[in-house]
């Protein structure tokens, strides 16, 4: 990430990324496939972390609980990163291949949820609407949480978001 | 629509197109400043229309009736485009610079409805929460209103969505 603001994305090298981590780059690559997934690595564990959480939501629950518990597990995941991801936003905002990655992951996140959701016997439409919102929630509590001067975790801005969400919905 | 479909985005000319509307490309770059632009055309537009509507509800609506009124004003929009709303889809899933196009249009016109949001007091991160969860149903409505077999119209469809999600909210 160093060397993605320091030199630039498109300017920096495999090469370059191997000798600054001290590693040989075919050291590198057992561990990526290309520059890019360097960025990018986090997404499946991310994804993992709340499917996982939401399939073990207690049965009976309903669909925003399951994706409330999936918010939750996110903010286990973002502990003691918020440096190195505001780095990695920046040097994205920067890029449009980049950014079009990082839309895409997400609208794959989305759709894993929603999966998760019918899983459980939700219905389809419900299942998307679901998980889109708690995209929604996502999304917002990741940005405001990288916004300069936060400094509350993940986990109580997107709680916080959460209760707002209940008192602005449903529409009267 | 019909050349995108027919000889691919990418193999069809401003030339093409003129020709086939029965245009010089002279009168067609006095509307489009490029071949791209007439997938996107309609963006702009639509994004005053729900920005417009969004800014004449009455004082005192809730800041999702607001965001309700401007996907309720989308819906006006969408009426007897389906077909060709239908084949601009498939072409834009073709083509990572249209996705990335169309998913930076709906970021903005995310933007655009916090900001009136904010506009009419309501407080900035609850703008954005409301416009974000509004955009949430209304790329799910318009999704499901281009899928295979579906009938009904638009804003049957957000309408739909808006009392599952009422339901779906607050999670308890």
């Amino acid at each position: 990430m160093e060397l993605f603001v320091e030199l630039g994305y498109g300017q920096t090298t495999v090469a370059d990324i191997a000798e600054r981590a001290g590693l040989t780059t075919r050291t590198f690559f057992r561990y990526f496939p290309d520059k890019r997934e360097v960025l990018f690595q986090g997404a499946e564990r991310l994804e993992q972390t709340m499917v996982e959480a939401l399939l073990q939501t207690p049965d009976g629950a309903s669909a925003m609980s399951a994706i409330t518990s999936a918010i939750r597990a996110a903010g286990g995941y973002f502990v003691d990163i918020q440096a190195v991801a505001r780095r990695r936003r920046d040097v994205i905002a920067m890029n449009a291949e980049l950014r079009e990655r990082e839309l895409i992951k997400l609208a794959k996140l989305s759709a894993s949820l929603a999966e998760a959701l019918a899983q459980r016997g939700v219905d389809a439409v419900e299942a998307r609407l679901a998980a889109e919102t708690g995209m929604a929630v996502f999304r917002l509590a990741f940005e405001l949480w990288l916004a300069d001067g936060e400094h509350r975790r993940f986990d109580a801005i997107a709680a916080d978001l959460l209760r707002r969400l209940a008192r602005l919905v449903p529409v009267t």
